[in-house]
């Protein structure tokens, strides 16, 4: 007898899907399509004569480490310098605060799987990353949204839902993804002290908080939440979860992820680390350690920023020039993507299909709502991203989106009056 | 108000507690100690010199693939040559149907959210893989154990234990950790013929099966499922995952290792692993490839061979020379771990710490026994790595061990008959 092996999966697989995006890519990796769907770092800043001048020093100097199995919060040196880079920005941390994870997609997962049980809530942005959604509804999650305009998360929306009891939030207070938005200070300061009114802990969300192009840098979550509690000597207290990553600033082909949190909490997913990889390649974290070193790393950034910047700019005028006046888009002022919003009545998914045609791609953006909820919403937007594509691959896509969105509309019309 | 934060942990991480060993672990780090207790490859086998060409090749050639997100199923000629490399042990399979993880013990993580819901049953050798227990017990596995003996699994107690109805088997063939112990060829067919009537399917883990040092190779649980069953032409049938890695024949710091099964079945764990980290490490995967491929590692995989099968007989020897006679322990054919069974009324967590006065460390049994099972049972047995140590280091830490085994011996002889 051969086995059914859908007959043995577990309940909490039945509901997985893969994710939209993902089948998305593999359409649009033809070399004719331009795509704006992944979230793609652009592999032409990708500091490649530090890494190997890094693989080199490392195998010479410290192989035995490198290439053994470590410590499964991860490796010493590079915790330290994460806990010193980020002091900068007020985050106040020791080693024991952080938690080298797989890319930070692991520490979503983690963090899922050490707070959700089946049926508690998460409260989370609409839109929202839909890597956090994939993670957190495999542990049984439901969801509480909370709508976002251009200043970020409605925090005038937010005590309503805070009384559903969510178990934690999870919040992308820069430049989120997918919507481009950044929250604003005051919201920053309203969101933190709900939280704690509340006794809610907030999961901030921050892979691209460093690529800033515009406007002041605003205080993290994170550094709101211990400003307004006594600190204690063992970094054990906080409301806060922050996740960041090196997949935006190096490479995010290296898979490193990093956690702040309160001691306890680290330990905590330390443990459940242990079960789900032992721990993260040692390789890439010494490699990485020996990038990052000296002042390397904030150079990059400013170059990556730069780069960046230029190609945001591009898009935007872009959109500017070729997108009918009904069709609106967010200004992000970092990260890597934009917002776009169709008129009432157009869906992003059909637009979709239009698109490939013209050989451009994008995500439809119902994936970014959690089920069940705003999926109507969702068929109104679409996701670009700015980073990946050359500017003048950026302005002849753009072209092609437009022209993509004429003959839908055209369509839609059509029909409508048909 | 400050957030409680154990009050918020799921069900699930209640019972949660770090290995004894990674505990251990720290305590065996210092550098007087020589620790028999981890279950580290030797660091002076790792191949540095074709690692560092690897990788300035890779920057060379492919650095935008392999430090740019990949493809969740792993690196797709990685999956094509190990595909190509398993055949000639008769595992027949194609790309579809392997999945790259973030080492092995990430498919034991991904395996449990697939097949387990909370209370399913797993069916487990007495001893076996303590990072097994800990990645399945988190998504709420119960046991149900079978002893081993000198010839692996008592497959003549296999079918009463079937009759429980487990979710699925998890066995260790080749040079069990921590036994050391290979299941016979009889028992190896007895074992998949009760899978195929029970229909109860097998997880086969093979992390040493290429590290044989004397005697023939036995052929793994998944080919004599495939040999018994109609092979279809997209090799989407079988009833045996199983699982292999490059940490004990390359370098564990690059944590990669594979899954083989169905192609549904890998469709499936390639969507969890989506949540779980979107994918392992690209630039570990191409370097991987590159260090791998030609015929290095099957030359590779002689040398750590004729290392690793010196230091056994070392110790084999030291073991024979140094401990009292009432203390047995088994004769592996091949892997990296020896068992040892201490007489009935010895403790081996006591003699651990008698142990660490001499200097010298090994991993208690009860920590490779299911929770509730055996674990008295546990108590009389220790696990010996004998890849690590350099053979002086081995003679010595046995002389160490013995000393402590006389001494703690006549302790308990003391306390009994006072």
């Amino acid at each position: 007898m051969s086995i059914a092996w859908t007959s043995r999966y577990a309940l909490r697989t039945r509901d997985i899907k893969s994710s939209a995006i993902r089948e998305l890519l593999k359409i649009t990796q033809q070399p004719e399509i331009i795509s704006f769907g992944g979230g793609l770092p652009a592999d032409d800043v990708f500091p490649l004569e530090r890494v190997e001048e890094a693989c080199r020093k490392v195998l010479k100097e410290n192989a035995a480490l490198a290439l053994q199995y470590g410590e499964t919060e991860g490796y010493k040196p590079l915790r330290e310098m994460i806990a010193r880079h980020i002091s900068r920005y007020g985050i106040k941390a020791q080693a024991e605060n952080v938690l080298i994870t797989t890319g930070s997609q692991q520490a979503l997962d983690l963090i899922g799987k050490l707070l959700i049980n089946p049926g508690d809530r998460v409260l989370v942005e609409a839109p929202t990353y839909l890597g956090a959604l994939q993670a957190f509804s495999v542990y049984g999650a439901d969801y509480v949204s909370v709508p976002c305009d251009e200043n970020g998360l409605r925090t005038d929306l937010l005590e309503e839902r805070l009384r559903l009891g969510p178990k934690f939030m999870y919040v992308l207070p820069n430049f989120q993804n997918p919507g481009g938005t950044t929250l604003s200070e005051d919201r920053r300061y309203t969101l933190v002290s709900l939280a704690k009114e509340y006794g809610i802990p907030i999961v901030e969300d921050d892979p691209y908080g460093q690529l800033r192009y515009e406007g002041e840098h605003l205080a993290p979550l994170v550094v709101l939440d211990r400003e307004s509690a006594p600190l204690d000597q063992n970094f054990t207290l906080g409301n806060v979860i922050y996740l960041s990553t090196f997949s935006k600033t190096l490479a995010p082909g290296l898979r490193l992820g990093w956690t702040v949190a309160p001691a306890e909490v680290i330990a905590k997913l330390a443990q459940l680390k242990q079960g789900a990889d032992l721990h993260t390649s040692t390789f890439t974290q010494v490699v990485a350690y020996e990038v990052a070193r000296g002042n390397f790393l904030d150079e990059h950034v400013r170059r990556i920023r730069k780069v960046y910047r230029e190609r945001r700019d591009v898009m935007l005028e872009a959109l500017a020039q070729n997108f009918p006046p009904e069709v609106q888009w967010t200004h992000p002022q970092g990260g890597l993507f934009l917002w776009v919003t169709l008129p009432e009545g157009v869906d992003a998914n059909e637009l979709f299909h239009e698109a490939l045609k013209q050989n451009v791609a994008f995500v439809p953006g119902d994936s970014f709502f959690a089920p069940n909820e705003n999926s109507q919403e969702g068929r109104r937007h679409l996701r670009l991203n700015f980073s990946h594509a050359q500017p003048e691959k950026i302005r002849e896509g753009i072209r092609r989106l437009a022209a993509a969105i004429k003959t839908h509309f055209h369509q839609v019309r059509v029909t409508r009056n048909g």
